[in-house]
């Protein structure tokens, strides 16, 4: 068993500011600052969905693209704005990413790379998970 | 501010059969036995990402349409399976749908109907929310 949970739910919205308006003015929930992730091109906000309890959740992260012609740009353009991708918390990207190509599934970063919140992230394609672009992340 | 925290992530999937062999047999994911939402014309069934602390975590929600001429079963045929909602848990879900609707948001739900676990849920509409078809249940 792959030990994980989920981090976040990717949100790939056409712009931070309008997103806002409804995630934090509307329904009035915690945002942190925007932070540029060159490596995937876009400027990423996470809204933090804690509850009454606080802490541990999982948050969304809203994505707005920095480059029409970067993947989520051409995201936006094509199916507009809305889920895109989900992200698995893991202890060890590297094991977990060398279990999944063992069995045959089919990655789209072999090894990983520098994402939000200074973690390593990795992608797996969404051929082999029933439609989701799954994120992998080691904090 | 809403208090909630997310619930689970909603993937719509062609057979949860199919869709098992990737979440339960390659993640090796603890799943739920699946269960028929009669209101929403699909079988679900829940994958838990418990993590090493175990408990607490979203989960995912695998959903298979249970007729083609059903929201879920369009959806599928017109862009594959891939994720289909976003449901955060609410304290009191009729309070949050009134404070949602006083703020303009766009409602699929204006009262709420029998959800998966015997919850009671009810659906925004993506026109409001950045595309995201957003659930708010209350267990």
């Amino acid at each position: 068993m792959m030990r994980c949970q989920i981090d976040h739910i990717g949100v790939a919205v056409a712009g931070l500011d309008q997103a806002l308006s409804f995630y934090r003015d509307v329904l009035g929930l915690e945002v942190e600052p925007a932070e540029t992730i060159a490596t995937q091109q876009v400027r990423a906000q996470f809204v933090r969905c804690a509850g009454a309890a606080g802490g541990g959740g999982a948050s969304i992260e809203l994505i707005e693209a920095t480059a029409d012609d970067s993947p989520v740009g051409r995201f936006v353009a094509r199916r507009g704005a809305g889920l895109h991708h989900l992200a698995l918390a893991v202890p060890d990207i590297v094991a977990a990413l060398a279990m999944l190509k063992a069995r045959g599934v089919r990655l789209i970063d072999e090894t990983p790379r520098p994402g939000a919140h200074g973690a390593l992230v990795a992608f797996v394609h969404p051929s082999s998970t029933n439609g989701v672009l799954l994120e992998l992340k080691q904090a």
